[in-house]
């Protein structure tokens, strides 16, 4: 628990709660390591300067396949169609916070450039990987339906996160149903 | 120039311009009032914090029609069905940051309740106008269509800041025609 690789670890987990939870301005180096039970000595250490540990944070989300509701892309037993659908189902029912990525773009605004290289990896990650499941579905543009679904999800998380609704993802999802019919051709008889 | 009430005009000014561009967080009452040309003690003489200073500047967006691409549903000589599709239309050529009202939530995170209560004003009037908009297209359930194109414009602003690229707006159009289409009823004959 003490030694120097579960300090990086401690790091990480705290930046984890913390950024997502409160912003990334909010949270200090102090407030992290107080959090973590390190010292700043030892932050330094793992990481050289804050930014990093902001990048490392939101490299650890994207490497382990993303939000709950991006994963769904991946769920076995279920067709194309339904898969592509999943990514508006469930939300959590304590206070939305909205997609990590987005929001550490938002406090970033033009500083931060390692920041904003790990948030266009994550979300062209996603729209290739809606690309996929909208080709296998049969859409007849999948890149295109993949861009559409990309920006509703994007629309469905933020405004759950500006009206602390989770209710948008309903919206969104039956949005993405009319999208989804009218992009994949019907099956000739 | 000098006066008290051009003073208060300064500083919502440079809150026009610093938490847009840079962040909230990151602007500190030192910097607001550098770039207003105020001294501290005449911001806390016209708002007894800086979450009012915060709440006044999104007021004034709100009371202002909002944003832009959210003042195109009102455009005149225009049909219903093209003042919808407008709101995806034009984005500015230097760097996009996004909604300022969204932006605000994300950085507000659970704390700043009067800010938090501007956000659902602002929204849900946007959302008000949507209704109504889709109500003279012709749209069999506006509410619906209004929710599903209030979520496509928060992502298509959303998607374009993560990504630094406003080709997300136009994604958003594309799919804003297929929802209209659907929810609009052919004309009889």
């Amino acid at each position: 628990m003490t030694g120097e690789g579960s300090a990086r670890d401690r790091i990480l987990a705290a930046a984890r709660t913390l950024f997502y939870r409160d912003g990334i301005h909010v949270t200090g180096v102090e407030r992290l390591t107080e959090h973590a039970k390190a010292s700043k000595r030892t932050l330094y250490q793992h990481f050289s300067s804050k930014d990093r540990v902001v990048e490392e944070y939101l490299r650890g989300i994207h490497e382990s396949g993303g939000m709950p509701n991006e994963k769904a892309l991946d769920t076995v037993d279920s067709t194309p169609r339904n898969r592509l659908l999943a990514i508006f189902d469930g939300a959590p029912t304590d206070r939305f916070r909205g997609c990590p990525f987005h929001n550490a773009a938002v406090e970033a605004a033009d500083e931060m450039r390692g920041v904003h290289d790990v948030v266009h990896e994550h979300k062209l990650w996603f729209i290739g990987r809606l690309t996929e499941v909208a080709t296998e579905a049969g859409a007849t543009d999948p890149y295109l339906l993949a861009h559409q679904l990309a920006v509703l999800f994007e629309g469905a998380v933020a405004l759950a996160t500006s009206l602390n609704d989770t209710v948008a993802l309903s919206y969104a999802r039956s949005a993405a149903e009319v999208l989804i019919d009218a992009a994949v051709r019907p099956a000739k008889d």
